[in-house]
């Protein structure tokens, strides 16, 4: 696959203030490990309070660090004055999200001046293997000055 | 549309029960606000540390109230002894998840002995007026007695 | 629901002469049962040369009369200068696709300027009786004077 | 990525002869260009008689082999006596399907005793030159005699 050109050279630095702002983040403990242009890594800890009725990750938290990895993909290759929307995404949930650490990784699978579609497989980490647990398929906007979004 | 017949008498306290395990649910502060057969209502207050980095409520967290809420009307119709797994869901965001409450909605639109798809509209509330913000489309399973799970 | 408004009084004409543009519907022998502002209806008759392995039409097939009854619901909605791009869109497959004749009803959730989301349900009708056999949520764009698109 | 080991050493006879009982593939003049342990490509040339109103390929029939393809990818993996059934699937289309002939390029991401999921990427090949127009992410369903089904 060819590697992505940035449109604003301080793409990570755009890209790390952006995902610093949302708290969600923070609340859930996950963080941002790896910004590359077009390519973005989100890791979360296993938390006892994010769990579903089963004990393991809920479906919705694995979406969580999965939509703001596509989102994040696709905004590192936005101009710098462009804010990042969320049209949908479709997300399989392939086995239960258990293990010490989940760590999404997406990639922009086509970029566009208005609409991106990102993808984003999520690996639960356990004893030092990795598996696959979901992957998202997502589409992306790139809004332009538009009700003083940023980021 | 056609009323659903619930296959277990008992099906809005197996649901509630259920859903008193979720943890997540109780750290995001989302409640179960109605159950009948093959519809689940579940209403979160907005809260500043559960939002994205333009203040609104992050998708992943108004995709966690609409896969439980479609999860948990598919498990309203499913036998007693069934669990309830996600298969996958599509989500499309129509507007920003700003206001005082989210409502998300869900109804059965194909039972299945072992697949069920639920649809879910998520409301904003604000100021007393409702105003549709996401709709899902989600695929469920039922599981029966497999790894101990129940609910 | 509300009823939409359109933005163009003209627009059934301009819906009917992009679909009459559509080959493929020929090709298939697919009919425009309905026009209404954001609602539309396509019928398509049971064919053998349709099929898949198992004898019902294939899902490929039931896609195509609901995502152009979806696109052109979106598209009644659009200025008369617009054309209608289908984004992506999500099926689920709730029942074999076997009956005399299928109807694709299509309905905008949400327009909008630049994004409209539509839904589908696809019924197969057979000795009068009609069963609902999939659901549809795309995603639609319009686009105004790209590349001579017109429709 | 690891290969994926087949249960049914047949699975290509198997594949190829279930392919070939969906008249669809014929009407449109779709071909089985490739048939490996859970990967399938189908390939299909441009026919006027298949457009929509801009002249491109109808993005239904793009979905027709793009399906197959992920269907027979899961099928190559299924045992001797099963059938393949689509769940649901999610296409996004990334650009106007135009060129000499598209190639549906799907690969099985989680096998599964009752739910393998399998993803797809369509290519456009003009002048020699291969351009991603679609991807798709779909969930296929194993049923063992069911209806009288085969393949």
């Amino acid at each position: 696959m060819a590697a992505f050109e940035p449109q604003d050279s301080e793409f990570e630095t755009r890209v790390r203030a952006s995902f610093a702002r949302q708290q969600v983040m923070h609340t859930i403990g996950a963080s941002m490990t790896r910004v590359s242009p077009g390519e973005v890594e989100i890791a979360l800890a296993f938390r006892e309070d994010l769990t579903q009725q089963h004990g393991f990750l809920h479906a919705g938290i694995v979406s969580i660090i999965a939509d703001s990895a596509c989102g994040y993909a696709a905004y590192s290759l936005m101009p710098a004055d462009a804010a990042v929307l969320t049209v949908e995404y479709k997300v399989n949930f392939l086995s239960p999200a258990r293990g010490d650490l989940m760590i999404a990784r997406a990639r922009v699978t086509k970029p566009g001046r208005t609409v991106t579609v990102s993808m984003c497989d999520v690996l639960a980490v356990q004893n030092g293997e990795e598996k696959i647990i979901a992957t998202m398929l997502g589409t992306l906007m790139s809004v332009l000055e538009r009700e003083g979004l940023r980021g």
